[in-house]
């Protein structure tokens, strides 16, 4: 099943022939609009029939609709760092001052959830005078609990996976602070529930720009897998229902300009596409 | 006045001769307890003038209530990195591997939401055969969304103040993931609001070990002051009401054993005590 928030963040299932069901009215209405994704995660099991149902009908068309970020709301976000031998490399060669390491050195950082936005939105560079790259990643999106979890059990705490950018300024700061600027998270446009993903680690990544391709790998040449930043992570910090893990970016990253329109396709789930705007609200922050 | 939640996350707000008014009926039903504290805050205009007669009134006795994290749920915690020239020097000698540098480069980083602990629990230290410390900081508890706040206008986005620790993991992890295992940010006992710190920037700030002071401060020694690190992060990433920003902490950061009883004073907040539990659930990470 394919879910995600539209319009004032009602909360549709994709039905029959490209269309959205409405099934809002599964939330209790005290919940806020931009947590009903959290709720439904968290009464997955119970609502998870009516859910079915309704995605066999016809909807309304997506095309007549606005889709937002499906889960703006995560308690947080933790990124894999380094975690693509040939990406670390690029990241090296070009002269990056950090210090070099793979993810069994660094392990992952995390993103503010406030950087997230939907394909009804642009990703807007702050400054004109600082690189700020794509990096075209898939997202987990937790469905239960997660704490001290071995990998063996890991997908089993995965409610689903979603196209995820995390898109980067770099430069010396700290990872969270370049990584989570207004729009540098982008996901969308829907989340696709664990059940048609049987196996994350096997999935052919592309990322285009301009309709280029920049980025073009699979899952499976990641040095840790699913299951294992699950595992990891969880040991040092509890996973909420509804947090997203980016699993991290293969090699091809590339500078960002005004213009730009990104599709980040990741198989088996819907392409994710981002204008990117040059907001340049300062002239520098240097 | 001094904010806190206790008991079963209620409300509660300090009262006459060492109490706690129970203000929990001032937020609407359907809100989930550990949200209570962002309820508030969200409609403080409104409520404030009713947590001022409760608060000049005698409640519970302080002494028979559990007090716990008085802000369990904001969305990130923000945290300044390398904000303390003593601070920064201590950790250049002791050969961290860390590039040096001060706030002006790394920015800063973030803490998970679920690292957040009162001090109704303990600060768990999960490996023996890693160097956890301790470090006291001033936590800034914002009071309206915050987004390209300049300076001279940026205390009027505070809600109030709240003494926080941030527990660190010494390595080469990113800092996210070396501060942000489950119970690494202690806060409480009570967020005091701006009102009674009118200058954020001038507060002495005591850290003791088992009675012994490890770091004695003041806020004036920051790189970055309270309004700076608001200007400077609000220029990145929006920040909501009830968000954290830990501005950093002073020199005198030592290793925690299992067994410590941390005690963290800051001028003009009430006193934040953590006892240290050696939780070794697994031998090493490595």
């Amino acid at each position: 099943m394919r879910l995600s928030l539209f319009d004032a963040h009602r909360l549709g299932v994709w039905g029959l022939r490209d269309s959205i069901v409405d099934i809002s009215d599964l939330i209790d209405s005290s919940i806020r609009p931009d947590d009903r994704m959290n709720a439904l995660i968290e009464h997955w099991p119970q609502l998870r029939p009516a859910v079915e149902i309704a995605s066999r009908s016809v909807g309304t068309a997506l095309s007549d609709v606005v889709l937002r970020a499906p889960q703006p709301r995560p308690t947080k976000i933790v990124a894999a760092a380094a975690n693509h031998a040939a990406h670390l490399q690029e990241m090296t060669t070009r002269g990056s001052t950090q210090p070099s390491g793979t993810i069994e050195k660094y392990r992952g950082f995390l993103k503010a959830p406030s950087s997230i936005v939907g394909p009804d939105a642009a990703i807007e560079l702050p400054y004109h005078d600082r690189r700020i790259d794509h990096e075209g990643e898939l997202g987990v999106v937790m469905g239960a609990r997660a704490r001290r979890v071995t990998r063996e059990d890991a997908l089993r705490y995965v409610f689903g996976y979603v196209p995820l950018l995390d898109i980067t300024m770099r430069g010396e700061e700290d990872r969270p602070y370049r990584k989570s600027f207004d729009t540098f998270t982008p996901i969308g446009p829907a989340i696709v529930t664990a059940d048609e993903v049987p196996d994350p680690d096997v999935l052919d990544l592309q990322l285009r720009v301009n309709g280029e391709v920049r980025q073009r790998g699979n899952t499976a040449e990641f040095i840790y897998d699913v299951p294992r930043l699950i595992e990891v992570y969880s040991e040092a910090m509890t996973l909420e229902p509804g947090d997203i893990i980016a699993t991290g970016t293969v090699d091809g990253v590339s500078r960002l300009v005004g213009g730009d329109v990104i599709a980040l396709t990741i198989e088996g789930l819907p392409t994710l596409h981002m204008p990117v705007l040059a907001a340049d609200l300062r002239p520098s922050t240097t």
